[in-house]
This record gives C-alpha cells, sequence and structure tokens, in this order.
C-alpha cells in the first residue's frame, strides 16, 4: 500500500433528483464516476448511505482500492461544514431532520469526509481549479432552481457562526414581494433563479397581450431555456425578461460588494447560460448602483467549469482540502 | 531602554474635528492623551502630521520615551488598511486626495504604523477589549453621523480586496429613496444615522400635525438626544420614530445575517445611547425578517467600550496587532 503515489478524492454532488460521486486526482480529472438516485432508499438516511456505498466500492476497485483514496468532499444542500450534517433540507425525504451525513460516509469508508452546501462547494471548486484561481476574496453566485452563494474573504471560506453562512439568495430585494419558498417574502431567489426567470415570464403573458414568440409554448413549460432561445431571436419581451432578472441581480451585487469587496463575482449554474443576455444587464445594474469607492474593481465572470463536473469537482476540491489539512 | 518592560501603543482616533491621540497599555489603560484640531495645517497633509508630532511627543515623554512604544494605530474616515492610506476622504481638507498617513507617521516617529476606517477600528477594539472578546464572526454597526460598519470573519477583519471593505452603511433598503452624501439614493445612513434619524423627525413635524413635544425645540435642532428624551417621556411621535428607525436596521441587518452568520451584532455610537428604545425595534424586525436556519443565533449587544475611548483604543488594539505581528 502506497498512499502517496497517484492519491484520489471522491467528490459527491448530492443533488435533489441524483447523487454523483466522482473520483478525482489532483489536476482534476475525474477518473470515475457513478451516480445513484438521491430518493428512495426507504426514506432512511442510513439506507441511503449503504446504497450508495455499494455502488461506490465498484468504482473504488477500478482505481485500485480506497487505499488511493485520502478523503471524500460532499456538496449538499443546506450542508453544515462545521459538523458534516445535511440539517432540515426540505426536499430530502430523507434529511428532514440533522443528518450526520459526513461522518456516516467516513465510517462506511474508513476515510475522513467533509461535507458543506452545494454552493459553498462550488465557490471551493472554482478556488481549486476555475475563475477564481489565486483569488482571496470573492463571491460565487449560483443560479439554478434556487440562488445559492458562496463567500470567500482573505482565502477563506466564510462559513459564519454556526457553519449555515452565505445564503445572499434570501436577501430580501422587494419588501413584501414574491413569497419564496422558504415562508418569506421577496428574497433574490424569487427573482434571479431559473423558477424565478420563469414566474416574471408568466406574470407578463398573464397580465399583458404582447406579442412574444413565447405564447407558442404551454405557459407552464416557459423555462430559462425558452426564454433564452427567444431572447437570441430578438424577441423583445423574452429581452425584457432578461433585462428586469439581470438588473435585480446587480443592483443584489453592488449591495452585496459592501460586505467584502470582492475581486470577481462568479456566476454559475443554468441562468448563466444565457451567457451576456444576462451578464449585460447586471453588468449595467451593478455599475449603475455600486457605491463609487468599488466602481471598476469586480470583474464579472462566468464560471470556468465544466457544466457537468462542476459540482462533482467542488466537492472533490473540499476533499483535497481536508486531505492536506490531515496530511 | 528595555523594549519588553511595560510597553506601550498609540491609538489615533482622527475625527472630522479632533484627532485624539492616546498611549495605551496592553490592559487597555489610557496612560496619556492629547487632542489637536483636525481641521486647519494649511489643508496640508504634511503639515498636520508634523503639527500632531509636537504634541505627540510630549505625551510620549511622560511615558518614558519613544523606546516604549510598540506601533500605531490610526482609525480614520475612508482608511485604507491595505496601504495606509486616507482616499479621498470628502470631509478631509487635506485629505481628498491619496495621503499615505500611517506611512508619513511611521516615518516621523520611527515606529511601525497602521491604519483602517474608523467603524474597522471599532470593532478590533471591540474584539480585543469589549463586547466582542473571542468572537470569530460578528458584524460592528457605528451609528454616528453616518452608518459604518466593521466585519468580523474566522477572527479576522474583512479588507476585502481593496482594503475599503464593509461598507453596510451603503446598502441600499430603500429603492430611489433619500439622497445619501455618497451620491446614491436610500443608502442604510439615510435613515439610521444621526442624521437620518433627525430627518425622519423633521419629516414628521412638517408633513403632519400632530402633537409632541419635539415641536417645543426648533426643527433644525430636533437631534437623536431630543428625541430620546422625548421618547423616555412617552412622546408617541417619538417613540414612532424610533420604531422607524429600528425596523429598518432590523431587517437590514436580517439580510446582513445571511452573509456571515454572525454570533452577534454590536451597536455603538450616538444613536446606541439610547438603549431599548432603538434596540427593542431592532430586535424585534430582525427576528421577524431573519431567514429561519439563522433565527435565534445572533445576540444584538451595545458596544461594551467606554464611549469616550473606544475609538482611540480602537485604534490602539490595531497598533498591538501590528506589534504582535513584528514582534
Amino acid at each position: 500500500m502506497n498512499q502517496t503515489e497517484k492519491p484520489y478524492v471522491i467528490g459527491l454532488d448530492l443533488g435533489g433528483t441524483n447523487s454523483v460521486f466522482g473520483i478525482v486526482d489532483a489536476e482534476a480529472n475525474v477518473i470515475a464516476e457513478v451516480s445513484v438516485k438521491t430518493r428512495g432508499h426507504n426514506d432512511n438516511a442510513q439506507q441511503y448511505v449503504d446504497d450508495c456505498v455499494v455502488e461506490l466500492r465498484k468504482i473504488i476497485d477500478q482505481v485500485g482500492g480506497i487505499e488511493k483514496i485520502r478523503a471524500m468532499g460532499i456538496g449538499a444542500p443546506n450542508g453544515n461544514y462545521y459538523n458534516g450534517c445535511i440539517e432540515f433540507a426540505p426536499n430530502l425525504a430523507w434529511a428532514h431532520e440533522i443528518v450526520p451525513l459526513a461522518k456516516m460516509f467516513s465510517d462506511a469508508l474508513g476515510i475522513p469526509a467533509a461535507l458543506t452546501n452545494d454552493a459553498n462547494a462550488a465557490a471551493i471548486g472554482e478556488m481549486t481549479y476555475g475563475a477564481a484561481k489565486g483569488m482571496k476574496n470573492f463571491i460565487m453566485i449560483t443560479l439554478g432552481t434556487g440562488v445559492g452563494s458562496g463567500i470567500v474573504v482573505n482565502g477563506q471560506m466564510v462559513y459564519g457562526s454556526d457553519g449555515m453562512a452565505g445564503e445572499l439568495g434570501h436577501v430580501i430585494v422587494e419588501r413584501d414581494g414574491r413569497e419564496c419558498g422558504c415562508g418569506r417574502k421577496g428574497c433574490l431567489e424569487t427573482y434571479c433563479s431559473a423558477t424565478g426567470i420563469a414566474r416574471t415570464a408568466r406574470e407578463i403573458l398573464q397580465k399583458t397581450n404582447r406579442p412574444t414568440v413565447l405564447r407558442d409554448t404551454p405557459i407552464d413549460e416557459v423555462d430559462g431555456l425558452a426564454i433564452t432561445l427567444a431572447a437570441r431571436k430578438g424577441d423583445p419581451v423574452a429581452l425584457e425578461i432578461f433585462e428586469y432578472t439581470g438588473t435585480i441581480l446587480g443592483r443584489a451585487c453592488a449591495d452585496f460588494a459592501t460586505f467584502n469587496s470582492p475581486e470577481a463575482f462568479i456566476f454559475f449554474g443554468g441562468l448563466s447560460k444565457a451567457g451576456d443576455l444576462i451578464m449585460d444587464p447586471i453588468r449595467r445594474a451593478y455599475d449603475e448602483n455600486v457605491l463609487k469607492i468599488y466602481r471598476g474593481k469586480a470583474k464579472m465572470l462566468l464560471s470556468q467549469l465544466d457544466d457537468a463536473k462542476a459540482a462533482v469537482l467542488g466537492a472533490s476540491a473540499l476533499g483535497w482540502e481536508l486531505a492536506m489539512h490531515n496530511a
């Protein structure tokens, strides 16, 4: 057994639908990958871990056994870095309470494991392999079903007093605005997530008679992709939806800059695929609204990580952090 | 010369009116103090430093000479920690451009010097001597002529990519709201600073006929103290002004919590003297607005530093940081 030769870590991207495990080397190559359904497992957390480990062992064997694996990193919704638990994840039936998932995988595999929320994992991944290489102060914004964030200060993730810091998607941008899944109103994510932009489209389609190609799609199927395709064809309503969404996000980022004066904002996830359609209004609203002393300083960047692998890479980067720490 | 016996640092609280220098020991005792007018000095930064040093030498001699002094810390408006400069301070005639004040004092005195903005100095002081002792993640809010902030993450000040991070007083809390000195509209400080609360009072006095003892004071002289005294007598308008001000501040803090999930918010400065009159609505609005995962976690505290000495102690704490670092 020679643990120093070609070591690996395991990254787990724990999503609402799939749990994707990757075995990753120090150069960010995903050597082997396996996917397990996140739901099921009798809604029991231990069963989930056991079922995952059965599949995981197969790819571990492919790379030469558990001796080659230094650590495991997990990116998961409502993940608490400090205690390695998933805490009250509304969309995970086996994690409605507190589940010590890092410890459970660590015990099952006999390697150290760490866990954080998915947006933090994305930020660590970007810092380790992507657009934030070498940056000490930046803010990662993930535009998925919700809006997540990972904040880096002095080269360190901001976990806060309880391990749950960095929920910029729940900054209230419109007092008494749209209802949010968190039980409050007007959160950033009700406007700027994939579901938020679809909601904006539905509002315009229902409240106006303005002609738009978006009417060719059943209203419940108008999503970020449909709006992006329409906007690329110059559809004025679709363009306005991006303008509206990007303006809210750019203004919010201008407020966020007062916190850690970041070197960059890095955008990741579904909506960021729209490229300049969303980035142009973000940049414009940011420049118009940011405090003078910060003007022209922060870059507005797209993630540089391959989309399909970004979440696994982010989780694996957390694994490498842990491996270094334990070395 | 024995530098290890009873060492001191110099703290400078550089205010718009007075520059207060204190010689401080490791137990936060201000051994000697001297004050110099900040204005004048032919509007020349070098002249300001030279004039200050003449006065400063007198108290340095009192404590046994410069050999006893390890370092100097400066808390100043628009202070940049990274380069030790005051940058474009609108209210300092000799600092409308970039003034390398830390280096200038360091050169004149022959000791290391560091500089940061006044709210950051207050946060360092609170962490070293006050309510934040032992805390690793907290937010200091200073309620003076403006609203300042000092943010601590993982036990470190947040200076950001450019040394100018932590300007939460310029988060926009009301889109197209009150005009702010920064050139934008609706900043937190236009509502929750000493000038902000006076503005709220004037608006109510001018726009309504509601009876209040505040009408006994000339309208331009209604300030935080007058409103506090009226509220303590149960004046309903004065109470409503505090409710309004505290609600805006509490809601803003609920948003700030998403950033670093602080162990505490610590309030300092003029308006915080109103005690429960301001703290009760802050706490109420915070609890009503904060994201569920943070609820009940952050303490809302008043500064524990003696008001007259807090700014000098804060600056001296920065001096101690530097002295430790150079030791």
